[in-house]
């Protein structure tokens, strides 16, 4: 990654050997990190040198094994928690976000996966839940969890995302967390849910199935029979383990790509119809009304988006070498590109993507980055395989309008000032 | 998957409708699982139906958003914790076995990440721990965890397994987690060894790099430096999160394939040298006693391994259709190919794997199985990319004797008898 020769190259944005090291003398003198014992006070140490003041934890015994059996973070990370609206006006039909800026890589930890409940949390006996498949089919069916873990499984990486993430009304907020953070991505296993299908034979006319939550709500979406016979699934696991109750134990409907409340939690019905339900989660919440009164309305696909996470709502510690790091997805495939601005959209250029870059999965970008103590802003736009590219705010809300919530994907600057304070630049 | 042509099929272990159907049938029968409204239940059920008995949890809210902030798994699931041995002599140098069991996709929780200590869990405070690198550097460098921060990060998904796992001692244990539990798979994300120690500068005749955890055993092995320059990475983060203080917090070596134990958890210190250090762990530990006298040691690399994970010391609760559901990995690079016996060794046919498969991850298989009833020995062998293939456990100890504890990758075989009881074949 770095040679000798790399050290003459003192204008690039990728980092050198005597990069690094200035950042780090940099970093050591100064005053917003206390008590930093930094590359220059070691320098002419001897090789037997032991670093400076052995720690209490190397001299006394930790804590045991399997301690909790189940274990947790360390202690030092207790404010790395879900990210919970103070504003909404009661608990249950509420969201909390999962702290993106915190967090690294494209797996969301389960622990801190986003949540949006219409009726609370219920609280499901596994051995007593049911699915039901009915409608047009030639067999009506009814399944239990084993009957389910029967069939065939997969395994797939995807993200989902809620379709208000963020809605188009200020205050936006001040982290990536806080704008974006109705996202998450973890590995589901469960059933293909064309094989479910199959099991209980599509009459002719099937066009849609309308999947019932058994929360409170009923939550209740139709979802198109050829989303249902492509890549849907009925998920009981989530990266290894059985679902938390958050995200629907035990049994969700997943659809990737499409808006995250489809993904019906707590799936308990699946009624396969000829016509959508026009359910209240279809007609009064998640349309939007365009400028010339019509309404969007099954607004299945979340479209391309990214987000710098690292730096978001933070501080830059010092001038020189900082990675821009942030995340990608794309409802209708794969991430093919992301574009880095540093100078408020003047110039883009690529970011590095982490292998593997799956469909319909978070991608993680990186982008070295080189900051001479200037106020400037800085953005990511995604490109996805379809060639469509993550708009602008301006550009959303000149075809969207005023009225519209749901589906803003637009491209998020961050303003950086002379004194490093990161802060969201569409605030 | 299926179509309606599958039908005729009848003798093939790859499902049909019928196939499906029946198993359904059988299931709701048996009187292994009482209460089932099975398949039959619900012949003749008009569309308009719903499942019968609208469950306690659809007629109250539940519980609020954010309850609790940091999410944890359902109490129906308080059962799936990590698996410690009772019989070791005491708690510090103790290990915890992931519930391999109960797992999908090859994503491990970081809750059932496994553990194996030596001196306990040391609770480190990131402000206050520090990383010295020195030796055979032109710079002796003390880093922080902010320092190390600022460094271009990278993510990579990879298992880490400890060396004797299990090892060569009867009993071996009941389930997939008693017998290979000491194995688990995360989504890391730190910096690239080879980036920091080329910041350090090696200076000729570095050969060897000393690692040391801050933990009260001060554990330290030796890497050779070609390890560190390849694939080696100081992580601070597992699944998006943190490090848990059991795998490091808030620093770890990894060396992926590398056994266990070498990715020295709570990292304090990189010592560059020209000769290992023979420390406890690489001399009165972690080498083997062969045939002729003399000891194998520095014995870095797991090789190609397999386990059946589903089922495992379990119930087959009917006849009929089975997916039989494991795990792969090798230290060497990707998985090519696992195959599955259900007749006790005299064929093999090749498993499905799941995509993505990942060098040096753990690689889901999966085999479809139709089960007569008979009493079977089932077992699965691993083939990775250089060609290796996992060998049985006579092959393995004609080599390597009656000494031996660690690098078992022995073929496990399970026994299931007429009453569909599955257990350790070898036991």
């Amino acid at each position: 990654m770095m040679t000798a020769t790399d050290e003459t190259n003192a204008d690039s944005a990728i980092p050198t050997r005597r990069h690094f090291l200035r950042d780090g003398a940099l970093v050591s003198g100064s005053v917003l990190l206390s008590g930093l014992a930094g590359t220059q006070a070691v320098r002419g140490a001897t090789a037997d040198n032991l670093p400076p003041n052995v720690p209490e934890w190397t001299k006394t015994p930790g804590e045991p094994t399997g301690s909790p059996l189940y274990g947790m973070p360390s202690p030092f990370e207790k404010d790395v928690v879900r990210n919970i609206s103070k504003t909404l006006p009661q608990y249950l039909s509420a969201a909390s976000r999962t702290p993106l800026q915190d967090l690294d890589g494209i797996i969301t930890p389960n622990g801190l996966f986003y949540e949006r409940h219409h009726a609370g949390v219920p609280t499901i006996d596994p051995a007593q839940h049911r699915l039901m498949v009915h409608g047009l089919v030639d067999r009506s069916l009814i399944f239990t969890m084993d009957d389910l873990r029967r069939f065939p499984s997969e395994s797939r990486i995807h993200f989902i995302e809620c379709s208000g993430n963020p809605g188009y009304k200020k205050p936006y907020g001040r982290t990536a967390s806080d704008l974006v953070g109705l996202v998450s991505c973890a590995e589901w296993t469960g059933v293909s849910l064309k094989l479910v299908l199959q099991e209980a034979g599509l009459q002719p006319g099937a066009r849609w199935v309308v999947a019932e939550g058994a929360d409170a709500a009923a939550l209740t979406r139709s979802i198109p029979i050829e989303k249902c016979l492509e890549d849907a699934m009925l998920v009981y696991s989530q990266n290894g383990e059985r679902l938390r109750p958050q995200q629907g134990y035990p049994l969700r409907l997943l659809l990737p790509g499409f808006e995250g409340n489809m993904s019906v939690k707590w799936l308990r019905r699946l009624h396969v119809t000829a016509e959508p339900a026009y359910s209240r989660e279809e007609t009064s919440k998640y349309t939007d009304l365009m400028p010339d009164g019509t309404a969007r309305e099954f607004t299945f696909y979340m479209e391309a988006k990214s987000i710098i996470t690292r730096p978001s709502g933070s501080q830059l510690v010092a001038e020189g070498f900082h990675e821009i790091s942030g995340l990608a997805w794309s409802g209708r495939g794969r991430i093919m590109r992301v574009e880095v601005s540093v100078d408020d959209g003047r110039s883009w250029k690529d970011a590095q993507l982490q292998e593997p870059v799956l469909t319909r999965a978070l991608t993680r970008f990186r982008f070295p980055w080189h900051w001479d103590g200037q106020p400037v802003v800085i953005q990511s736009r995604a490109i996805d395989e379809t060639g469509y590219v993550q708009p602008t705010l301006a550009e959303l809300l000149a075809v969207r309008g005023d009225n519209s919530f749901y589906h803003n994907n637009a491209i998020w600057p961050w303003r950086i000032s002379a004194l490093g304070e990161v802060s969201n630049a569409l605030a």
